[in-house]
């Protein structure tokens, strides 16, 4: 029921609902307002997006560098579609035989309904952690502003730390960098982040740069393979050996725990940094569409409708739409913008009774990759390649030109004038927040917490087995083991401030941590909870004493 | 054993432990470079605070109304202090017996401890919200750079869900904003908000101005009243109220909700953003140390040492430093650099054999405060006032050239001259976070939440008293009370999506909130604790069975 046939067969204007604000949905709602205007087309558009700005993704990695402003690297959305109705709510639901999208209630005590004539898809995918144990606890993504800022936040945070320890191990794991996945996001993400390391040296004297470890960790034979020419995937793979940059190829990332990354062929890297770019997944709100879809993208023909339901659309790295030579439009920028003007063309076409429908026919600009110390890789139409620093050049221009609106681009101007004369020095934003219960995963054999350290938090185990042990005289002797459902570290919040025994994985092991703060609010509130742990405290304590006296071997010893 | 009489008695060089890193702790430590390089004394520097950097205070309003930066307030310390070592941990505690200042672990095993031969205390103070019913849950404080990004965040965030919102009330309250403390921070942070608030209406088309109100809570009967003449008091006071400003004078802020800010006098002002710069305690660590003081401030002696106790020195809003004329020391930035610069001249004074010991005398410069929409309020030296926009254009030349550093300066110009062409656009940085249990406290009557709402939190009480209502047929019947102890909430976790009861605080009421994914974690760790809800779950929905097939009174009902 959606093409009503000709024009002002429906009595009112079609309802575009746009769901994403990334290139594709931005650059279709931005094509309809123009046909609206040049052409009165009869459309009302809505975009629903969780941020009300636009992010310009290629220059995150300069986030991270500090070589923008946080928010010169993105676009207000009111700003830039002055006619489309914004909503900056969570999409809970989408129901394609109601034609209706289901949105969060925000502030308010309500779920919204949105309905529609035409939906457009345009939600990109999203970094899936799920099936790599510990990936979710210690990895942090590079998809959104947030990441980038929570990233550099990081990282000058662990420099601060680095700068004041005398322990050479940990110094060590503190200045390892690791980062998963060489595409164009990792590789622009570990070259940034070298380049800032690197320059925070001048800040921090007490660190030598033969400390500094950043490791680039990459299932192929050569860096952004997949997406450049071999000529240029070499090239690229070169120049960032050359800024020592360690890269370990042919490998994957199989598990993350606080302390370290390890590896497909059983190495550990010791790390507090640990970014992954992989793996990437399709948005649950897609998936649970239930539409025709092929690799978790949606099925499209060429005029980029969904196939087999009508009304539904779909624009960018969500959406499967096929080139004129037969293969699947890359997820790029540049192929969604273009494929969003199609989009948006057929959508009025649709409501004129269907006359006129354009077929997607763009064949691609050229690929851009930078790779850090002002150098890049290009690829142009016709087989032209370029590389070094009059790719970083154009690189920059590029951007630059793309960038939306004036001012926005007086300020990265002046940032990446200022950059050249003066590094940015490494200042973090932190926020507060991160906070809360979290899970960990450890893997076996690494070290939760040693006796006599510093702790604040509670342990519970959701599977894997604990051994915990103590020195008694000048041994370390075992003194138990804890499975899924005990819990230990509540020792050093209910009275003492540093912990009484060491605990280490036995297996691999899962945990919920409940920092100190949130536990005491808990055991606060419930007395039957606090009442629980004084009474293993109590005995413990008990049996420590017991063990202590006797010399013997203590029978439930935990802690 | 501090001086050891003449220089040189001592072998090594004097370590002297700044903490803070405010005007008072930088200007300190900035001297005492400066007298080691050029006059060769014998110092050793460290600094202790909570970030890397140094926050421009007077600038903070400026962040949240988007005129600069975010990170263009701030200077990196070891930019500025290149010969000092900087520590950027928590204090845990200072031992003036032991000499020594214990740093907190950080991301490593172990407190961390300096000792110092000279301590100097600059520490400032801290907005403290603990003796208000719920300040320190639904207020927000105005003091760190952090405080700046979380208030403009949360007001665009309030602005985005309102701009959607068709209850009038709803709206209303969304978009009534509140600032309680009339000096020069609540006036400034008020000022801007208000500024930044009708600037972004040409953003929001769905939001009229009239739906708009700043209101301004302070005790005295003129703001600025204590700072500042009479006469210009009563300017300030006249010109916020013209801006639209609505100002609520001799009355005070007595409590907070979710919904509401509550007065003396018994007013509810609907609202969900609370600022509040009142009120301000001393640090808790200042206090931890047993010194002499004097409302909350270390009491010096006029060469800022602390009296009874020898090497420790005080600067700053935490020091009690006595004026030639008998007053003493005002809180401000000037006041506090040059009594950093007597202090480090006597810190190396009493290193060569306590001679050349100088007194602070310094009486000022002025007194400024900005008043939004390019005015502001000036006292100068000699009785002369300035009033207005020349007042304002003033405040801007004086800061700017107080800002450290040559590209800072050039960044805050681009800054504000593209802000007098081109307004900030709204763009919130929301890097997550604030998750996790928190508290939440609601006044006698207001309700927590409606039958019927999505909801996904879980409720604690710890104190007070609870309504639960549920409509019956047509009419809305209580159907039980809770009391401490007790939990509700729980069946839009356990299943159900929407509340299937109303609550409401009978009394005053405090309240642990889980959100529902820490729940989740909870739940499936402890088995034990999630049987528990569930017994109680299914015992309420019996009772609800009951109810509704007899019509009959339930006799437990609790949701």
């Amino acid at each position: 029921m959606a093409s009503t046939g000709l024009d002002g067969g429906r009595s009112r204007s079609a309802r575009v609902v746009v769901l994403g604000g990334g290139f594709g949905g931005v650059y279709t709602a931005l094509a309809l307002e123009r046909l609206a205007a040049k052409k009165g087309a009869r459309v009302e558009v809505s975009l629903v997006n969780r941020e009300n700005y636009m992010v310009f993704q290629p220059m995150l990695a300069e986030v991270v560098a500090g070589d923008v402003g946080i928010l010169d690297t993105v676009s207000p959305l009111r700003q830039m579609l002055p006619r489309t109705q914004l909503y900056v709510r969570e999409i809970e639901a989408v129901d394609v035989e109601r034609r209706v999208v289901v949105l969060g209630a925000g502030m308010t005590p309500r779920r919204h309904e949105l309905e529609y004539d035409h939906l457009v898809v345009a939600l990109g995918n999203v970094t899936d952690f799920r099936d790599i144990p510990g990936l979710p606890e210690h990895a942090m993504g590079f998809k959104t502003l947030a990441d980038a800022v929570r990233i550099r936040n990081h990282v000058i945070n662990v420099l601060e730390q680095a700068s004041v320890v005398r322990d050479a191990e940990v110094r060590r794991s503190m200045l390892t960098f690791v980062v998963a996945g060489g595409g164009f996001s990792g590789t622009e993400v570990a070259a940034a982040l070298n380049d800032c390391v690197r320059a925070a040296l001048g800040d921090y004297r007490s660190l030598r740069v033969e400390e500094l470890r950043v490791v680039l960790v990459h299932s192929g034979k050569q860096v952004l393979e997949r997406e450049l020419t071999p000529a240029l995937a070499r090239y690229a793979t070169k120049t960032l050996g050359e800024q020592g940059i360690e890269l370990v190829l042919g490998e994957r990332l199989v598990a993350a725990s606080p302390q370290s990354a390890v590896l497909g062929d059983g190495r550990r890297i010791a790390t507090r940094t640990l970014i992954s770019t992989v793996p990437s997944s399709p948005n649950p709100i897609v998936e649970r569409m239930g539409l025709a879809s092929a690799r978790g993208r949606l099925e499209c023909d060429g005029t980029t409708a969904v196939k087999g339901c009508e009304g539904v659309w779909a624009v960018g790295d969500c959406a499967q739409i096929p080139m004129r030579d037969g293969s699947s439009s890359p997820p790029t920028a540049q192929h969604a913008i273009r494929q969003a003007k199609v989009l948006a063309a057929n959508v009025v076409a649709s409501e004129s009774g269907g006359h006129g429908r354009k077929s997607f026919a763009f064949t691609g600009l050229g690929k851009l990759g930078a790779l850090g110390h002002r150098r890049a890789v290009a690829e142009l139409p016709g087989g032209v390649t370029v590389e070094g620093q009059l790719a970083w050049l154009m690189w920059r221009c590029i951007y630059w030109a793309k960038l939306p609106g004036a001012s926005r681009k007086a300020k990265v101007a002046v940032s990446w004038l200022s950059d050249l004369a003066l590094p940015a020095h490494p200042v973090p934003l932190n926020l507060g927040g991160g906070r809360g219960a979290r899970q960990a995963h450890y893997e076996p054999g690494e070290v939760v917490f040693e006796e006599g350290e510093v702790g604040d938090s509670l342990f519970m185990i959701l599977s894997g087995t604990v051994e915990v042990s103590k020195r008694v005289g000048g041994e370390t002797r075992q003194i138990g083991m804890l499975g899924a459902g005990e819990y230990f570290g509540e020792m050093a919040l209910l009275g003492s401030s540093s912990r009484s025994a060491s605990t280490r994985a036995a297996t691999a092991l899962d945990l919920l941590v409940l920092p100190g703060s949130d536990f005491a609010a808990l055991t606060e509130s419930m007395s039957e909870f606090r009442g629980q742990f004084e009474r293993i405290a109590g005995a413990r304590a008990e049996a420590d004493a017991a063990r202590e006296s006797s010399s013997g071997q203590g029978r439930r010893p935990l802690r």
